[in-house]
């Protein structure tokens, strides 16, 4: 087993740079097609707060689904369990990310708030309870991160919208079956607002911290979620975080993580440390390919499995 | 946190029992169908092999689908992974435990060596490259156990085969799709028997030590699987282990975990033990009622969970 | 057999009329659910022009779906063959009249234009070429009834849109799969507009004589459609015209038709006559339950049947 | 409009040969896929017995899924409607010909007698009433072309049931909802042979002359069916008849009519003639592509339409 350092962090990307080619650059919006597809990052937070880091780990991507977490962990804070998962499942959908079969099949009810049905219902909640959804969600990143400029892109969030009709289905979908309670167009501003923030491999990892540690950040006061909240996220995490290919990631990874189609992942080891990987092209699941490649990478050299 | 011993288990069964009366005892086949609702059991093994028990912790029930744990490891000694995993696929299915829909969607590839379907396709691949596969597994379970007299239930076998249409129609659904090589008939009753095993949560418990032991049974020379194959059964239960609860039992439980009709539940905690409950009544997906709860319940008060 | 005379329809009603009780007045918008379940009216347009009615047939109701067959004539006759079948299936769905299941499998192509989806094609590609699609529809039928005070129903078509989230729905996802042109809200106005007309069974009979006249209406010099196109609308009547209940129609009745949720059915013996029904409960299929039942006993009395 | 008579088959024939070349033989057996793809016949048969043909009308092929309307017909001699008709729907299923996905959904109740789920209840309806069901419906077959050396082709009913892994799927899914009585793989066996029955263009049309003409066939004392039984057939042809492509078929042809994947398609103008096609290559929906064009063009030229 080898100690984690800067060193065997590089090491690990140069392994798996030679993927860099075998997958494709997300295209459905043409500001995500634009992005360098040699671009590959790795940060490692640990819980004192270490940041360990290779390659492009300072550069920002879209996180894009990356912020189902944050957004999920805001709703959790904000109404009753009871509440929250009335509207939303916990399982595993076995289907693509953005398809309404299975939602028109369960009468509006999404499978888990890591699918786009899932984490629109979670924003529409959001709209209900916050003044300014967007304005608050900046603030717990920028919190968490404490990088107070971590910001939208607001090109991506224009373009997002106006490729907004399959989501824009899955709403007016929901609301047929009263599961969306607010203006459509208006949730959905927000929904891609929050998929634009951009951020780096190492603002990732320290943001992502509190799900290695039991539901405390770095340096504050107030825990984001208590101790069980941070497992049941994890728990979530592990059997849908990755779209289609949550079960391949357990397999072969062993950490619970969420990715996001900038070719993001972020991934934890429960009680010792947050992971974020950084490489746009994806696989047909959807998730990065070489960034799943490193996190496996990762887990094998330093003996980390929650299994 | 509370000390694991007799005395916490039979707590965890005070506390759980209330539930017996909420769920629904299997109906399918007379045989399951006349099991006494009220039996409640846990076993817990811990790796130096000390066994913690309360409740019908000794009567044998039958495993039924927990048996696919051990097909699927009997598979793993027999056949290359590239060549196991190309007829039967690692992500949960979103669906019911026995739909043909997503099987015929997805041409004749299971999602998942735990849903009938996956399973059948493990048992295909056992009768091929096995002489004799019901007597094997009886010697694998004997061995495991350490318990000679471990043996199948041929009247459930029997009426089971009586109401196999639909295992039929998945099979021959799969063999029209090219991914069936044996006779219908015979690989059905070998899993017919397979799921027929009598056991009791004490053997159980004994007999799945080596998931929570890196492969290794107890005073077995040989490893039954290696530390990265255990690794991967385990983060197949998490994501696949319980139909159409794997979230909800991940989100609640935060183990890794197999349930039976017979309303037998294997768990694990990795490196440190493994654990098995009974109630036969089941909830909506299935899955024991009762036994989930103490489940909850002793990983709660144990303080274990790999999330 | 019997002579068509009023008489004969009076007969039939009153045969027709104990089965009010047994169906239900359509009920997802209150302007619907409030129209007197006892209402029961029939009339027969002969292609000379000559009226047969009985009971409420002067009385105007909300056509609904029955307009999907007159904006898909006026879309016949603005669009070139090629270019409406490219967009829009000739096949029955086998489905409820308004899943997006299907629609979602076949990529955004509805599969006939009397489904919603289909129905909802036809009017983004009305309002591409129309200037002004809901003007023109009134001048259409204005002119084929002679009826120049034939109007739509504001408040229907207003409470239509208030409860149109599962249209929208359907919009969103053709416009996802690029099958859909212009705005959403808009086209849907005028798709509600269209099934708010209200008219009565003797203004039915006589708008829709052109399907049993080889496309020709009474006192027009210019044909409506060619001979063919009106025996492809017959056509698609018989396999579409009834949502999912379109064969036990044609099994029953043997005629070509299209039913409304209003409780309304028109139906053609091609060369002879025209026919409206209007009776408010529906059966499971979304059909006129005595509608059906009174055009069975007229098609067995005067003995026609296409078949 | 021409006079029907050989000559214009002939000239028929030589417009629809050019489209051999565009479609494609059946070939999920060997025995169909040898068969030339140059054949081509026609054979109409009016109410007087008069025969019109061109071309191969008098080469026997095997009419696989025409048998469906003969086993159809036998059951509704043998059984009451209400007994037939609950175990078997009559709405066209809007999905290729052998789907499980939607006789799942809907709890094994085949949509209509024309697709293979439908067509085998009906088998298996036969197989509880008739002592040799085989033996009967030749005897039916050689009565109606009064031919008496019809057979079934052995070699091709043998070589179906051995590829009979979806057929068997179907049955063994229906059996587990309980709508299969009898030995799947004996129903199986009756319904290949029915499959596997060989005949020419002029005897189908001889055969099926009793769908033109009410119920009777040529020189029999006694009907096959009555008027309203012949009716219903024919309403469930046009529905149903055509696999995927029952839309389209009534929009170009405009007659009752039913395929086989051998290549045949018979089809009826009511009251006038019965007129049997065959050209080996199929279409998209598995339907005779130079068949469906023949039969558009005899239509047009006749000038005969249902519509």
């Amino acid at each position: 087993m080898s100690a984690l350092d800067n060193t065997l962090l590089e090491d690990i990307l140069r392994q798996a740079r030679p993927l860099i080619g075998q997958g494709k650059v997300a295209n459905y919006i043409p500001a995500l097609a634009d992005v360098p597809a040699e671009r590959l990052g790795i940060a490692v937070c640990t819980l004192d707060g270490t940041v360990y880091q290779a390659g492009d780990a300072e550069e920002r991507f879209s996180i894009q689904s990356i912020s189902k977490v944050l957004s999920l962990t805001l709703a959790m804070t904000r109404y009753h369990e009871s509440e929250l998962w009335q509207r939303v499942g916990k399982e595993p959908s076995g289907q693509p990310f953005n398809s309404l079969l299975q939602l028109e099949l369960e009468q509006g009810k999404p499978r888990n708030p890591f699918i786009n049905a899932g984490a629109l219902v979670v924003c529409d909640m959001l709209e209900t309870r916050l003044t300014a959804p967007r304005q608050r969600m900046l603030e717990v990143v920028r919190s968490l991160t404490q990088q107070p400029e971590i910001n939208y892109d607001r090109h991506v969030a224009r373009s997002e919208f106006d490729h907004s009709a399959r989501n824009a289905a899955i709403a007016w979908l929901m609301k047929s079956f009263g599961n969306f309670a607010n203006d459509v167009p208006k949730v959905l501003q927000t929904y891609f607002h929050y998929c634009s923030m951009t951020m780096s491999c190492v603002e990732l990892a320290r943001c992502f911290l509190y799900l290695a540690n039991h539901g405390r950040s770095l340096g504050q006061e107030a825990a984001v979620l208590t101790p069980k909240q941070t497992r049941q996220i994890n728990a979530l995490m592990v059997t849908s975080g990755m779209y289609d290919g949550a079960g391949e990631f357990a397999w072969r990874v062993g950490m619970p993580g969420k990715s996001g189609v900038g070719g993001g992942i972020i991934a934890v080891v429960p009680g010792e440390m947050s992971i974020a990987v950084w490489s746009p092209e994806l696989d047909g699941s959807g998730n990065s390919l070489a960034g799943t490649a490193a996190l496996e990478l990762l887990a094998e050299r330093i003996g980390r499995s929650i299994f």
